[in-house]
């Protein structure tokens, strides 16, 4: 076993090292400069493909830094490939998706870009309990930001591709619970990952089957959201506002659209993060358990995608 | 018992018409421009404090259609002053704090202005179990507002006149009270009536206490701040960002600075909104209990002005 550490950061690299030392003294962690017959290398932890995996012939796991990973789409079938789970993560995307879900109903968005006009319109706004949540995706991070919404007063209805139970949350799955949680969402929310089915699955056809007014939370990946889409749907107002957190070009150039659309508040993709200390615990909790025989955790399904 | 209606809406005015007649068929209601002799007045519901009260001599009662009475400072102490209270509008205003709070939290005032100047620029943002509020005023809506952002996850301390006890919530009163709330407050809320003693409140000496880097969310009125105060914190950094929804000229003119305070998010009055009904339900029921010799609801402590 040797593990090469390919993300950023170099006092992250010292932190696992001594982890990686600590717990499995005998296995050797190098970077990417390091001079190593490629061919030696067993795992990687990174937050970017390597430019070329052939160069891996005994590559067993990816550590992905990120819990999103659609960026491994062309890792060879059979490496094991672990997206990073972070219950501090998970808690940093719910608290600010209850922030994002807030925000709609008192129309900040909307109020945020009046001020540029200096137009003072106040607007009625209806009760959380008056207002219902539509959730896209129920792993991980949906299912905790469908009942925190639910505990705070908002009615919740989530979707996922397969059916799901949570406490106090209506869960459909499939496409017609897709049409069934766009026919009743005020407020929807996209906490998909990305594969290829939902690529551009936020585009306007979608938009057309949301209640007119509506607003979007959008904090999944960049390609689910079509933008010419979005932002003709928030100017001929069958979407009142939106929220974006997430863009296919990170960060968002100064000239790119994504920055002016009507109504629209842009965040610089702050929902989550991912804590250096709980990405070190993790990966060792998985090392061991490999090196112990037993199976991994968060191990993603290369087939599924997610 | 003659009635006057100098509140502004025909609609409203129907409405009370009709409650009153049901349950007082002997109260006449009438409008301002009716032609009667003042000196037959005895009740007036109004927003604004009538041109010259002393044309009045026989009014005993002024129902406020707002919840803030500061408006009626030269009303004649021996009139009796009822203000508006409607729960809906204490929830009203409290749904709207817990949203500009968890703003503030998620640095959304500051996001907007980085917006506009087309800045990427991610920051790292606390939990609420880690970040404390400080409430200014434990009224109605104060406390209402305390014990909902605590069962979020916040921390969450308050200030009053006199001392408060309420569950989960550190509760201070006084000078003292003031100064130990300031050291702990991430995110300060004002909820303070308007009365001579806290007029300006929110000034240069009082964000000098705060912590570096806090957020303030007004929603008090308007003359509790000293906006020149304000903007300088704001600019040297003392208070990194801030949510203002009162003026002391509303509607706030276009060319008031205002609207450009840096890293501030202004709103239009949108925090409370009485409804018609609630407004019109209070009214019958203090008639019918003073009608009854019974203590009026809601009644303004003349000599405390709230
Ligand atoms: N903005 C940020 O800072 C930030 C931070 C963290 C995460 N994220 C995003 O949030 C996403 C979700 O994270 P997570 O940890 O909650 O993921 P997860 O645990 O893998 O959950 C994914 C959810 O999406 C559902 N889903 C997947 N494909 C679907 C399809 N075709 N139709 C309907 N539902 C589908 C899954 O359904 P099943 O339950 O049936 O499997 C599951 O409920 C990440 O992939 C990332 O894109 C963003
Ligand atoms: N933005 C909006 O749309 C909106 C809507 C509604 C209300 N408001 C504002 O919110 C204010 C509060 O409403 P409310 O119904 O909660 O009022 P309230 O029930 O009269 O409560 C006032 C609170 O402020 C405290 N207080 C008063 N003078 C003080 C002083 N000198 N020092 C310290 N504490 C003092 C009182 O202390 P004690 O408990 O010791 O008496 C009490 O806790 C209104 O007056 C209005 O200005 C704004």
């Amino acid at each position: 076993m040797i593990f090469l550490n390919a993300a950023a950061g170099e006092d992250r690299h010292a932190a696992l090292v001594e982890a990686i030392g600590r717990a499995l003294p005998d296995v050797p962690v190098v970077r990417p400069d390091n001079g190593m017959d490629p061919a030696r290398i067993t795992e990687i932890f990174t937050w970017l493909p390597m430019p070329d995996w052939q160069v891996y012939p005994n590559l067993r796991t990816v550590y992905s830094v990120s819990a999103g990973i659609d960026q491994f789409a062309d890792l060879p079938a059979h490496v094991r490939l672990v997206r990073m789970v972070d219950p501090n993560n998970a808690r940093r995307v719910c608290e600010f998706v209850q922030a994002a879900c807030l925000a709609c109903l008192r129309n900040l968005p909307k109020y945020a870009a009046r001020q540029v006009t200096r137009d003072w319109v106040p607007a009625t706004a209806p009760f959380m309990s008056d207002t219902t949540v539509g959730i896209l995706g129920l792993g991980e991070i949906g299912a905790m930001t469908a009942g925190r919404l639910a505990a705070m007063g908002f009615c919740v209805e989530g979707w996922s591709r397969t059916p799901r139970q949570i406490d106090g949350v209506v869960c459909h799955s499939g496409a017609d619970g897709l049409d069934a949680l766009l026919a009743q969402a005020d407020i929807l929310v996209c906490l998909l990952p990305l594969t290829p089915s939902i690529t551009g699955i936020l585009d306007a056809g979608l938009f057309a089957r949301m209640k007119q007014g509506s607003s979007l939370v959008q904090v999944g990946r960049g390609a689910h959201c079509v933008l010419p889409d979005l932002r003709a749907a928030l100017k001929n107002g069958q979407l009142s506002q939106a929220m974006l957190d997430v863009f296919e070009t990170e960060p968002l150039p100064a000239e790119h659209p994504g920055w002016d659309l009507p109504n629209c508040l842009v965040t610089p993709h702050i929902a989550g993060r991912i804590e250096p200390a709980s990405a070190v615990a993790n990966i060792v909790t998985n090392l061991c358990r490999d090196r112990a025989g037993e199976p991994l955790l968060w191990q993603v399904d290369r087939e599924k995608g997610y």
